[in-house]
């Protein structure tokens, strides 16, 4: 293939062509310029595309290419299912997207010690698919198609993480191939072990984006597939009503697998995109599971009860699976139901996260300083792990607003981190957010994390613009 | 103090000096060159010992003496309750000591997100006797009175793993004095986040045992004081069924809180060293949790099918709280129960975990190679936790035995790698461990601990000896 004109200086044609001779001509794609193939509204707001897409089939391509890459400081971003925020598939500089998506083998499911290895091209429904005769599951829930690979990568949460818990408890091994191509199994090779020996390099992976190597394979936990499982609504009257109840259910330690949170305004927009006729209010959405329907019915008469203390209506219990399932469709595609909203937008999103004690004060606060502001924003969240997202409708071509929504969000990503939470709830930190990096982490924190990036990727080429402002 | 002839070289007049300006001339002490006060028979059987001790009264003396130590290159090994194993104590090299047991204070415990701030001083026991009046308490409970930073630096396992998970899932941020003398916040300073940006220091540095940086704070997270609690014995024919019992009960996912191992050796030594009446064969000693007596009766009677298919007798139930307490303690005295059948012996211990399905044949090999060596040595375990200890009891001046121990040792180690296990249950890699970490992990993974430890201690002061083989 042809080098175009618009090709920065580094990447050359001689460099092209050796990635032809290692992954074959069909499988090195020079891009349009224009936008990517895999970028999407979310992603092409933030900044620049890559030259190349790349389409390894195996750990011994990606070894073979990022070899090259280094050899040349050529800026490489791993992807696969591209469900992920906050412009990780942007680049500054140029360089290669590598995608994954070809490597798409259930590697092994290990129904005695509840694990499966998976590659970069598994995504979160085929794993399950594939699970459905086994009685097990993997939990992860982060509300797409995501891949499990990219799921650690970015340390994903999701509707089930309260009681499963997130990526980084449910990582216990990867495979990463390192910028100057070595293969690393962060547990030691085929070990899917509860402990290993050294320092954990399987939890300081989860969450990496990339930044450090390219995960090949990840070693995941699996779960026996709840036998009994309830689903039930429950509208507030208010935001704070509706936090407060969350949190009170937190400090009893319910055992609840999901608790999700959807403004009045992403009530609206999901009932109009979705087709439902819910109560156009505050609203939780809770799932109960157990082992038998004596357990899940103690769970939610305890929870009724914490609800109803908090003003919370009775709840309305989704019985039949299909209409659990629509329920959860529907909440999925809350974000494509506020983008539905207006025409010619795009989504703007911040996902943040925070201690369960000041999480009814920050969703309120949120909120309101939103309402006042005039511009049309939703608040919803995986609010049982304290973690939350406002999505904002952005017009490019109308910088004054432009300019209000970035104040905004500013504002609310400021006030979180002064009331001890995180800059980021599930995506990572990403280019929107490495400025907060140093405000939340410290500057020693922040000069380890240099130490640590400089120490396995001394040129700088592993997704150089995710994790670290340049200034 | 004046410098006693025997010290190092390195060891110098000026630099005693310097330690005093900082701490003090009482927080300096030089050891006596026989052996220290701290170390104990475990740690004396392997390496040797420091040429000073220091005791800094807060942070910011951490902060000085560590930059003094960096710049005069003298090797460092922060320890605090003395309770870990493999030789952490020990030092080929001379060096500091620094005793951190006087910085003791519990900074903050926030029950409102079930979280709490303490220094290395603090141990388990104390923590839960002030966490007391507040209905909360730390569960991690690896059978001594560890302090809370020494169980973070060693990703401390114990009897309650297995519904509270080790001290990886437990720790939420961590304050390190760097050799330079930086102070990090491995999670932002004062946070207690769920969730926090950038690579995931705090993970990191569990499990790093002083390798990397001191700890002076550790945040962990704290649990509701479970209302029902029952303890139950239940003695098997053979290891292998009560290991079998123990795999059969993980695979449904009971949520007990216990699973403890003695083998008969262990129960016969615990009934003469504890004045117990248990029946000498090997045993299974659980305790379930629940908020309800009918929650823990379910989780019991479930038990009680898998073990009754396994050969398991009746479980012995024990009612009363000092029965219950009684037990408990004569358990975790296993280590000094079996050291006490034999006259001028030292113990050696080697702890290993596994995946559960290759639990049950790695044990009984165990036990029978054990068996067949003709020496005496004791099987027990966290076996809930696939985690388990074989105690050798020594005499140093027999040479032949010494030889055999040692051979029996590296034959139960490689069998449990070539089982998918890891060389460490609980107290990390250690210097008897650390030449089994590549055969573990691979060469890629040691040379990236490596890297991560020359980037936080590029003069390698820090616990030269406890992670990396030096050949």
């Amino acid at each position: 293939m042809l080098l175009s004109r618009r090709l920065l200086s580094k990447v050359s044609q001689p460099f092209i062509s050796q990635l032809e001779r290692v992954l074959g001509k069909e499988a090195v794609k020079i891009t349009t310029g224009e936008t990517s193939e895999n970028s999407d509204n979310q992603r092409r707001l933030i900044g620049g595309n890559p030259d190349v897409v790349v389409l390894p089939k195996n750990v011994g391509q990606v070894s073979s290419l990022l070899k090259i890459c280094n050899e040349n400081s050529i800026p490489v971003i791993p992807f696969s299912a591209t469900t992920g925020l906050d412009g990780f598939l942007n680049t500054f500089e140029g360089g290669v997207l590598i995608d994954l998506m070809s490597m798409d083998k259930i590697l092994e499911v290990n129904t005695s010690d509840f694990n499966c290895t998976v590659e970069p091209g598994v995504t979160l429904e085929t794993l399950n698919h594939n699970l459905h005769a086994t009685g097990l599951w993997f939990p992860g829930d982060p509300g797409a198609n995501a891949s499990i690979c990219g799921m650690a990568a970015t340390n994903a949460t999701g509707t089930n993480t309260l009681r499963y818990g997130t990526m980084v408890q449910n990582v216990l091994n990867l495979e990463v191939v390192l910028p100057n191509g070595d293969v690393l199994y962060t547990a030691g090779k085929g070990r899917r072990p509860r402990k290993s020996a050294g320092y954990n390099l399987t939890k300081l992976f989860v969450g990496s984006k990339g930044t450090l190597g390219v995960i090949t394979q990840a070693a995941v936990r699996l779960y026996a597939r709840p036998s009994v499982c309830s689903v039930a609504i429950c509208p507030f009257q208010t935001v704070d009503k509706a936090i407060q109840a969350v949190v009170a259910t937190l400090q009893c330690s319910v055992p609840i697998a999901k608790i999700e949170f959807l403004d009045a305004a992403t009530v609206a927009a999901c009932n109009r995109y979705s087709k439902l006729t819910l109560a156009e209010s505050p609203t939780l959405f809770l799932e109960f599971h157990g082992n038998s329907e004596a357990e899940v019915a103690e769970q939610a008469s305890l929870v009724g009860e914490i609800f109803a203390s908090n003003d919370g209506r009775e709840f309305i219990w989704c019985h039949a699976p299909e209409e659990q399932k629509k329920l959860w469709v529907s909440l999925h595609s809350a974000y494509y139901a506020v983008l539905s909203q207006k025409d010619n937008v795009k989504g703007l999103t911040i996902h943040l996260s925070l201690p369960t004690s000041a999480l009814a004060k920050a969703v309120a606060e949120t909120r309101k300083e939103i309402d006042e502001s005039g511009i049309f924003g939703a608040v919803v969240g995986h609010i049982g792990d304290g973690c939350f997202h406002c999505i904002f409708l952005v017009d490019e071509s109308n910088q004054e607003e432009m300019k209000i929504i970035q104040e905004l969000a500013d504002q609310i990503i400021k006030r979180v981190l002064a009331s001890g939470g995180s800059c980021t709830g599930e995506h990572g930190i990403g280019i929107s957010k490495r400025n907060y990096l140093e405000s939340e982490c410290g500057k020693v924190a922040v000069n380890s994390m240099i130490a640590i990036k400089k120490a396995f990727d001394p040129k700088g080429i592993m997704n150089p613009n995710e994790m670290f402002s340049k200034n």
